[in-house]
């Protein structure tokens, strides 16, 4: 499933593009008046293959949670049961992303990739569970690649059952006590970048912690055989089998299950907005899987973490939303979700010059 | 009337802005992991004087319209009539305002306060014309007081009968070749920075436009004697008639609108999401008028004009929005507004610690 779906994965469509960016010169607008939503604009008619591209709506928002085996060494200060918490609390439609996605009339589905204990079936719940959590990143792979595998077809399954349900526009979001740990370990793999450069404070830790959690990611990377030469990271990412490996060996079944997501909305054409640091490292392994897939991405915001603007840096794409959020969940991509939809809406509602009888600026 | 409003305008309720800040505390998500966003929430409970305030949903759209008589002086590339041809789009449905506000489910009202042409009449479009344009600011005062608290007075009118028909949240637009420079003026005024650090090149202009741009920005501002000692300009607001005649002189018609515009959303406690510089030099004028009218704005967005920048800072407010966007017509005001609703929407729908029975993070 994972071979048939990159298979199917196209980059952006030049013609479309090029459409596209001349349509935006024509609408009675100043010229790059809307600024950085231009381009976003532009590669959305790249990424459909259609100028205008169709509209990204419906969207839906899949949360993908699990535990970390990571969580051990003490890299959060919150216990790891407040992943089952925070499910319940999806699902009753108590937590920040349902009152956001309930305001952009956006539904919500809960994959269990590998929460740490069995959950009771509920409606909006999926249930792909790998296993009960990664193992310790830090002493050795988080997950076999067969593992790795299964959570990216757990996303590609999720995907594939959205779009089939009418999704124009996938949101991932995430939860997972200490996901942020293997976040900071996915982005130093995939940008080569040093461990220090991307390991943030996730949800509020002292400096003492934080030195910690620094520490353990470089040593997930010396453990796994990702350092190329002490002490750089190496930067995965020549062949898909290598980011298969460095994907099962730091990262978590999320960011996995987020990967094959990206993947399949790649391959399906659907766009794919990503929320912060976990969808980013997320679209890093989607990237090293097959780099056209970040052409049908829209990063939604940047997140305080420090990982994330080097993963957003590397997949080249700028953010829409920059307020400091941290919290996970699709709540930045969510906020961000009306916003592409009025730039698709602009390319196909605006009058031209011409059509509305509006003098051009002498050029 | 414009006394009545300001005598009506009361500043953020400290009770609630306290309330709101317990509040969030309790939400389950981290403390502080909404970053900028979370102000934004208790801004809102402050200036409506209730926790959670009530919803900013609908929101109306008005989009204030004028000519400029110092647009005989070259400052613009794009001829006089493009502001009547615009006045068309809108009322047709045709601009970029239209397709962001239809996607935002916002009705636009267009206002002619200045435009220089009779406009046929229109089920959208309000006529509250002062003149046909201002008299060119670089030669002598752009308006009379008189016309200044006609202008002002015509915002509080249109502000008032939005809210009178259901709007909670209010959206100012602006439509006026030319009017980047009025705007470059009032906030040089209001905020004692150089007219070389505020003004910027509005729809597009070239290096020598631009130079003599800031130059008839010195010139309006020394002819209207509004430089304190040379090159200084007097940094205005200390008083409302030194405010009422800085605005008259170097205003626009559009300027003086929103700045009624703001202080009546300020009276009526419904909150005013600012668009760009334009709507920024405005809210500059109605803060000199009554410093606690911007307790109840929101800056939307931060464009690409320096002067922006400079009037947010020195209304100490946080754009929700930056993406080099300089369109004007409440556009960027209009992608802000799904994300204050979502806002403000945690505030009412986000389960507490306690009651998701989700354990806190030991402090």
């Amino acid at each position: 499933m994972l071979a048939e779906t990159l298979a199917a994965i196209r980059p952006a469509d030049q013609r479309a593009l090029a459409e596209a960016r001349a349509h935006q010169d024509r609408l009675t607008k100043p010229r790059g008046s809307l600024g950085a939503l231009e381009d976003v604009a532009i590669r959305l008619a790249g990424a459909a293959g259609a100028c205008p591209p169709p509209m990204p709506s419906p969207a839906a928002l899949a949360i993908f949670a699990a535990d970390h085996g990571v969580h051990a060494r003490g890299v959060s200060p919150w216990p790891q049961e407040v992943t089952v918490q925070m499910v319940a609390n999806f699902l009753s439609g108590g937590a920040v992303a349902n009152a956001f996605a309930a305001q952009a009339g956006v539904p919500v589905t809960v994959v269990d990739v590998g929460v740490a204990a069995d959950l009771p079936d509920a409606p909006d719940l999926v249930k792909r569970k790998i296993a009960y959590g990664t193992a310790d990143l830090s002493r050795g792979p988080a997950m076999t690649v067969d593992q790795a595998v299964r959570a990216l077809e757990a996303g590609i399954v999720v995907a594939r059952g959205l779009v089939a349900e009418g999704a124009r526009c996938l949101i991932a979001g995430d939860m997972g006590i200490a996901n942020t740990t293997a976040s900071a370990a996915l982005v130093s793999v995939f940008t080569g970048k040093d461990p220090a450069e991307v390991t943030g404070r996730g949800t509020g830790i002292d400096d003492g912690t934080h030195e910690r959690k620094v520490a353990i990611v470089r040593e997930a990377l010396q453990v796994n055989g990702l350092m190329r030469e002490e002490p750089q990271p190496a930067a995965v990412g020549s062949s898909p089998s290598e980011a298969l490996r460095a994907l099962a060996a730091v990262g978590g079944f999320e960011h996995a299950a987020i990967a094959g997501f990206i993947l399949y909305g790649a391959a399906a054409r659907v766009p794919v907005i990503l929320d912060g640091v976990i969808a980013g490292a997320g679209a890093l392994a989607a990237a090293a899987l097959d780099p056209a897939a970040t052409d049908h991405c829209v990063a939604g915001h940047r997140s305080a973490e420090p990982g994330h603007a080097a993963a957003l840096d590397h997949l080249g794409l700028r953010p829409l939303i920059d307020l400091e959020m941290r919290l996970g969940e699709g709540t930045g991509a969510l906020l961000a979700h009306p916003m592409v939809c009025a730039v698709v809406r602009m390319m196909h509602d605006v009058a031209t010059f011409d059509a509305a009888g509006v003098t051009e600026k002498p050029v």
